[in-house]
């Protein structure tokens, strides 16, 4: 078995737009649009919305939104999610992006939140069957 | 002064496309996906992220999240955000659906959780200044 929940809603916004955009959504939720050390793409609206992470990130893309599902059993999540209908679009980095049954992205990432709040909130998926059950 | 906060992440979801995605997102978030009465485009998927309402709408479009807002005062709510840079892109019964700078779509809506949810969470805007402040 392994744990999943919804990590993060990011605003995926063309580049040349990030800093209108971050100024807005700074606005939005009145708190800082902050730089996220290490991943410059990134600006982190933090505290925005009470228990999920909600960020800017830069992209070569058509504005979206995406969610990030954490887990920590990334390639069993994976699996899961491709089981109920989704497709691999794309590794990058750690983060496996994948399209839902409808056109939506997510990406599957490692547990990247404070591990109390994971602990407390993941959900929790059993392992598929075997291919050896019952044989 | 008004008050506001997140309540919702939609998911917008091409027409005929809508029963497979009820599934997969059902699936992921391991919660029914549920018609909700009178607004027979929605499917709620109850407690899906915490403090959050999530669903599915189908829509006339291609696929998309969007982000809604709810507060006691909707002109007040939609002229703050046009204020920080928002454009007007239609009214819709009681949602107003705003375009991000960068491009991403929102709605601001009359207050639809608990209103206890709602006291304890809602940020707080002051007024603009009026034209006659200082004159």
């Amino acid at each position: 078995m392994h744990r999943s929940r919804t990590y993060a809603i990011i605003i995926d916004t063309p580049e040349g737009e990030v800093d209108a955009a971050a100024d807005f959504w700074s606005g939005v939720f009145g708190t800082p649009a902050r730089p996220e050390p290490g991943e410059p793409q990134f600006q982190v609206l933090s505290r925005a919305i009470p228990g999920l992470t909600t960020a800017i990130q830069s992209v070569d893309a058509p504005a979206r939104y995406h969610v990030d599902i954490e887990t920590d059993d990334v390639p069993a999540e994976v699996a899961r999610l491709i089981a109920l209908g989704a497709t691999e679009v794309a590794t990058w980095l750690e983060c496996h992006v994948l399209r839902a049954p409808g056109g939506h992205l997510l990406c599957v990432i490692p547990v990247a939140s404070d591990p109390e709040l994971f602990r407390s909130e993941a959900r929790t998926w059993p392992d598929p069957p075997s291919e050896l059950d019952g044989a």
